[in-house]
Parts: structure tokens; sequence; C-alpha cells
């Protein structure tokens, strides 16, 4: 344990890849903590009393004190505990990573999830397009092993998203959307992530996630 | 200007709430900059090349390096350029300053446009009661002169649009939304904020701005 670390709790679901991004960067700065598995669909006092605006996970509470929206936490991470830095230290290279980790929020995960959860042919077709391009610009702009150099950082935590949940989704779709072919380096780059040892651990298995997501792509069909 | 400052320029357009923010941010720094005006419905090679992504602004050109996102650059800003701090040192209080900008972005500003540049009635009451719940949320926030403490900060910069952009859409709506007696503590604030002299001379003219949004409600109209 990081000493006078306090007391570090995160309110999560294990299958969310915003809840992953809070637990990579906790394991990185090797901070000790307690995880509290939430049940989405009847929230505990807990969540509606540390997140009463958003009730939703992930929310990290240190010490009594709750923060959220996962990029926040990882920047509160990167600030409230030394050692093992996550963003980089020169001005633009930090503004180049929040700019690249919001993108992946608006731009990605809005057209991958327009894609994948929609039945209507037009409307998936788009988010394809938009998913397509919007990948695009990260394979450009991927010029290291990571996004964050020879170490993972800020945006790669932030994309591990398209690199484990993506395919996952392609899976239980059949979408052809993030592949090594159309985007080599970004492939590389997520391959090289995903057996990252402390990506490793903090990953959810695979298995549940695609009986999960296929559940939830059935129930979609189901209500049409 | 502030000594070795290096080349700042900002492109925008004066009517912008999110260029706004940039404008403060500089002016509270003592940044010298040029400020090249935009025209949106003609974008100019300068934008395409500096903000290819998204084609918005603002975008903050510092030697030749260019930043956009309109939170990014004011964090930028603040790491940028020494002095006049306009983010908290504690990191928790850098994470609420944060989450509450990122509250503003995506629940006051979404519900405050619903409410008003739409023609259906539903969807109007709908922006309506969002907005009022948003704004009760930062009411009860507010526990100083400014967000900021005794002196402007990173969320008061964020709230801008609400000082000063939402009584003139509700001039030219004749909406109810953000009033004194519905919000005191945030009402005093925002005259307080308007009236700081760095605030003052960085918002845009009020009559160009009214006769703008009453043009772009009345094409609403007209399209309907």
């Amino acid at each position: 344990m990081a000493e006078n670390q306090g007391e570090v709790k995160l309110l999560g679901v294990r299958g969310s890849p915003f809840v992953c991004r809070v637990v990579i960067a906790l394991k990185l700065k090797g901070i000790e903590y307690e995880f509290i598995e939430e049940n989405l669909g009847n929230k505990s006092d807990l969540l509606l009393k540390y997140n009463p605006i958003h009730k939703k996970v992930p929310v990290l509470v240190h010490n009594e004190k709750p923060v959220s929206e996962s990029l926040i936490i990882v920047e509160y991470i990167e600030e409230a505990f030394k050692g093992n830095p996550i963003l980089p230290t020169e001005p633009y290279q930090r503004a180049l990573a929040r700019f690249w980790s919001k993108f992946i929020d608006d731009k990605v995960f809005a057209a991958v999830r327009k894609a994948v959860f929609t039945l209507d042919e037009v409307e998936r077709e788009k988010g394809v397009e938009e998913s397509l391009e919007a990948l695009q610009f990260l394979e450009n702009e991927l010029k290291s092993k990571f996004f964050g150099g020879d170490e993972i950082g800020f945006l790669d935590i932030a994309a591990t998203i398209i690199a484990y949940w993506v395919p996952i989704f392609q899976e239980v779709t059949g979408l052809q959307i993030f592949t090594s072919d159309k985007f080599p380096k970004l492939y590389n780059w997520s391959q090289e992530l995903i057996n990252h040892p402390i990506i490793k651990e903090s990953l959810p298995p695979r298995e549940p996630l695609l009986a999960f997501f296929k559940g939830r792509i059935e129930a979609l069909s189901a209500s049409k």
C-alpha cells in the first residue's frame, strides 16, 4: 500500500470500460482500494449519496470525498497520489492527451454505440462510417508503442475501450469496424495494451462480457 | 506582455461563450494575443488546418501549436503561463472545478439549448425543467462570492455562459429559467461576475448578440 494513501473506495461495475479506467489508474499508482460492486438496476444508497447528480459509476471515494466522471477521476488520482505519472509533464502534451481522451468519449464511443446498439440500418451504417472516420484520426495520431510513449499514459487508459470492448462488440454483432488491416498501428497498440501486465489484471473477464452484450443486443431486437 | 509568452493567436467568433472562456483566461493571465475572427459560414484554411478534427472555434495557437476544446484550452493556458492561478492547487478542489465545468457543458448547456432552440412544445417544456434542475445543483454548490472563492476561477470561467448568455436567451424567447427569485445565490454571483473588470472587457457587446439570437430563433420558426 502506498504510504498515507488514506481510505480509497471505488463504486463500480466490473464490466464497465469507464470503471476500468479508474482501476487501471489506481493499479498504475499502486493504490490499494476497496471495490464496491454496484447493481445499476437497483442503485445503492451509497451511490445515490456519493453521486446524486448523475447516479452513475464509477465514483471514487477518497477519505469520504467522492469524485465522479472517469477521466476526472483519473486526473484526480494523478494529482492526489505521487509516483508513476500518468500525464506528461509538458503543457502541450498534456493538452493533447486530454483532447484525444475527450475525442474518444465524444466521438469514438458515440459512433461505436450508434453502430452497435441500434436496429435501424441507416443509423447503423452511419455509426460504422463515423467509427471508421474517428479511428482513422487516432491511427494517424499514434507515433509510439503507446500513446503515452514507451509507457502507458492518460490517453492509453482512456482508449482501453477501443482495445478491449470494441472487439467484443464486433464479435457480438458481426460488424467489422476495428480490424488489423484497416488500422494496423492501432491494432498493434491494442495488443500491446491488453497484454501489458497492469492492464491484463485490470480488464474484466471476456466471456461474461460477451454474454452480457449478447443479452443487450437480443433485448434490443426483442423490443423492436 | 508576459515575458517569453511566445506567439499567441486565438481563432474565434466574438459572440461565442466558448471563445469567451479563452479570452477571459488569457486576460486573467495577462497574455497578449492576436484575435482572428472566423466566419463559420465559410471556414478559413487556417481553421481547417489547426482544427481538422472538429473544425470549430475556439482554437488557441501557441507558437504554431494548436489546442482546441474551450475547457482544455483554459487548462492549457493555466499550465503554459505562470501567475494568476485559475485552478485551485488542492487535488480535490481541482477535481470539483473540472466536474462542475463538465456538468455545465453536458447538462446545463444541453438543457438550455433544448429549451431555447426548439419549436416543439413538449421538448421545450422538458428543456426548461432540466435547466431548472441543473441550475439548482449549481445554486447549492455556490458557497462564496465566486465559485473559485474570492477570485474568479476555472468554474466561474466555464459558467460565464449562465451569467451572460442565458439572460440574453431569456430576453429573446420570453422564457423564465434563470431568475433572481428562483436562484438568488446564483443570480448574485452572475452580477458580481459580469461586473468584474476582466470579465466586463471580455464579454461581447449585448445588442449584436440579442439581434443574432433573435435571428436564429426566427429562422427556426420560418423553417417549421
